[in-house]
């Protein structure tokens, strides 16, 4: 490639650092990009815009443009905090229009193989957020894989002292799926969770 | 999303104009840049690059950052041309190493039903390069859907009454490919093509 052009070696170079994108892919998207000038000009001006704007949220360490974010200075309910460990995880939850509290966003999961502790997540500011009273409920949104579940546990254990009420996600079968091919843990689950008609 | 942030807003809306990328890989891509600034400015600023530099040979309307390019003022043999649709085309020929003569890009192939008329690709330049002499071989490497064989087939009537010896390229069972999972049509193909050992 580098006989080609320099600078479209390097974009490559650029592309195959994103997720999901190979070789082969960051062919496709160049040669996408180099058949229409005006969108490689957009696409890297709001690059530099997100750049710039961008920031974590000093309270909740959810994204925002402006500090703090809408959600802690909206109007919403402070005595529930809702623990995610990624900021899209907050925007799933925001999308289901199912909860009208405050979050605190993780960054991460505790993993001791891959080196993640808890000194790495924002863990300590979670528990001066919640030391500072108000909050009555914190529900424990992090990813149902073995390294979110050992965070909820953990988390658990550290908040229990302050008397507040611990909850997570409800587990069961996925809206519209078909009972014969959902997996056997989560049938399982769904079973113990039953709730009267 | 336009609550969390309008410049990621329009950045996950730049993403999506991308082939292949729609809104959960749009999202995936944009959260994953904003966890790394230094990619971001790297990507935007070869994006800048590319789109300053990088532009097409006038003579074989490949992809170069010297009008023209590296190829057309080469040492190769001027005699020989290969006639591809896309750049894209140009690079898989050249990375095989199996060609030492020059190229011909159409940005395209005839489309009735997509209204891609001779008109629309680089048809014209062709025949002027040809009428100027000097060559001896057209190599018709268009891709072997109905398009490009259409394409092939127009451009040898056009090329025929030149007086030069025009050819595709051979068709065959790939190289590694498991006899049973190649495609009827082509296993009749090759059994056609079949040489001598």
């Amino acid at each position: 490639m580098l006989h080609f052009s320099a600078s479209l070696t390097r974009l490559l170079g650029e592309l195959k650092k994103l997720p999901g994108v190979g070789e082969k892919t960051a062919l496709r998207l160049a040669f996408h990009l180099l058949k229409s000038p005006a969108n490689v000009h957009a696409l890297a001006e709001s690059l530099v815009e997100v750049g710039s704007r961008v920031r974590f949220c000093s309270t909740c360490f959810g994204i925002t443009e402006a500090d703090p974010c809408h959600i802690c200075t909206g109007d919403r309910d402070s005595a529930l905090l809702c623990v995610v460990e990624e900021p899209q995880d907050m925007l799933a939850i925001e999308r289901s229009h199912s909860f009208k509290g405050r979050y605190h966003v993780l960054h991460g999961a505790l993993s001791p193989l891959s080196g993640i502790t808890p000194g790495q997540l924002n863990i300590r500011e979670l528990m001066e957020r919640l030391e500072q009273g108000g909050c009555s409920e914190v529900i424990l949104a992090t990813n149902f894989t073995v390294e979110g579940e050992a965070t909820a546990l953990y988390l658990a254990r550290l908040i229990k002292p302050l008397g507040i009420r611990i909850t997570r996600l409800a587990h069961g079968i996925p809206l519209g799926s078909d009972l014969e091919y959902v997996d056997l843990a989560t049938v399982q689950r769904a079973m113990e969770g039953r709730s009267e008609v």
